[in-house]
């Protein structure tokens, strides 16, 4: 007799009914958690939020299988005990954030934020800006996300590169970067945070980008060296467009707000209406997978 | 001996050595035609630009091509003489274009003006917007702006129909509209101005579009009445994102200016660096199909 647990009712509603034998214990992680979570087999841990405390993960002895419904996993990592599958939520957020990439590119490139400006003010002002026909586009990540990032900027005559960590069909690899980077008119991050990855885009990797090309982040703030892109924008030599930065929240005070050239939107590259739809389908397709004791999708980690 | 008339110097320079026996007249149709433009066979007007003068061109006794390098054509319409082809620039703008309504109609469901505002208070605001995941866009046009804002949009989840004056394989006809309306979170004009498409948007066509839909205009201005989607802004019914506008420009004193809800640019959407090179790239291909004897592409009026 599984033990599911999910945030809240409107997780159980978005789930729906579940196997006769199953049983649903609600907990959105904050406070203390109820007794049932001891048993429980399958947590589905609020999105977003903070990952659950490694002193509760640790004290669920039939805890088999967490849920995410994000598509990074980093601040989970260090918490998984031995036994325990991390799934993430890929498929939930990718054509939403796929979409943020693309929407903040094509401002940045058609300048968008200076013709509202202009339309704030009355005024009718044509000026000629860049465009992605002929243009070559790098897209760091060849996952889902990147090769919607390639479909849809294809559309428009861009000629797009994949990277990832291993070349493959279409696909360069990474140690390309240092000779692909100089000729991108725009670099778009589409990777996980990883060892591997943190800091990727530091002042060297600037420094090789072409003058008034534009770094797209829409995957997580620590992937670049914030306070090496500050100075590149502040010397106009390159343009941002970043759906997440480090650190975040952005506070107040921080030079990357007025940065000249940046576009910033708050970490919102999944928010758009109907993820709960998409996310409470995936999380009842894996619980009845679960329960009928099939593989299970997304495996990030896998403990059993 | 063709005598073929350009703009300018840089269009001559862009369009490139012509074949043995052709000559080259420069008007860029402002003030008087030089005397040569009486034995002119073949002309690119300059764009952007006014149409040249009726009485110039019916004043060409040998003048056989009026090449355009836009993809509009109605103001030349009424001063084709007799016996004169008309050419378009179909393809010189389109990648631009239909770039151009994707990120405006991407900007507008994903409120980036609106995060704008917010980074330009230093406010790291979240709010859940609306996207294409899901969302249903028809688009009125079903050429090539129109086929790639469709392959765009379906790499974010979109479902796109395509409607065109006659219903052929993929596209549903102009005649479906009243039906297909209501059902469409964005409704994307990408048709010629004609007499049947003049105004094709009026109260009556709004009144059918669902609450909340974004109208995206980037094709002509009087396709819209304009007093009618005011209206509907302000009520704060439909959202819209108009790269054109009817009149035009925009005088400083107009209600669309500061209707909420409405995202406008000042008809830019062939309007990227680079624009020039396709241009003349496809008035050189034209001028030697026609010093050959070839037939011409993108005839829209054939005089021969």
């Amino acid at each position: 007799m599984p033990i599911i647990c999910l945030p809240d009712e409107a997780a159980r509603a978005a789930v729906g009914p579940l196997p006769p034998g199953t049983s649903v214990v609600l907990w959105d992680g904050t406070g203390e958690p109820p007794p049932e979570f001891e048993q429980v087999e399958f947590v589905v841990p609020r999105y977003p939020g903070a990952p659950l405390p490694a002193e509760v993960l640790a004290a669920a002895p039939r805890l088999k299988v967490i849920q995410l419904l994000s598509a990074g996993v980093e601040p989970w990592l260090d918490r998984i005990p031995p036994g325990v599958t991390l799934c993430n939520g890929r498929g939930i957020h990718g054509a939403s954030t796929a979409e943020l990439a693309v929407a903040g590119l094509l401002s940045v490139m058609r300048d968008l934020p200076g013709f509202r400006t202009a339309q704030d003010e009355h005024r009718w002002a044509q000026h000629p800006t860049g465009g992605m026909a002929g243009a070559n586009v790098l897209v760091v990540g060849a996952g889902d996300i990147g090769r919607r990032i390639a479909t849809a900027l294809g559309a428009f005559d861009a000629t797009v590169t994949l990277v990832a960590r291993h070349a493959r069909d279409g696909v360069r690899s990474m140690d390309e970067l240092p000779g692909l980077l100089p000729h991108q008119d725009s670099v778009v991050l589409a990777v996980p945070l990883t060892p591997e990855t943190r800091a990727l885009v530091d002042a060297g990797f600037l420094a090789r980008m072409r003058d008034g090309a534009v770094l797209v982040n829409i995957a997580r703030g620590a992937l670049v060296d914030t306070g090496a892109l500050v100075a590149e924008l502040r010397a106009g030599r390159l343009r941002a467009f970043l759906d997440v930065t480090d650190p975040e929240p952005l506070p107040p005070d921080h030079p990357l707000w007025d940065a000249p050239g940046v576009l910033i939107t708050p970490h919102v590259g999944g928010g758009t209406h109907g993820w709960e739809q998409r996310a409470y389908r995936l999380a009842r397709e894996q619980i009845l997978r679960f329960v009928a004791g099939e593989p299970l999708e997304n495996v990030v980690t896998d403990g059993y």
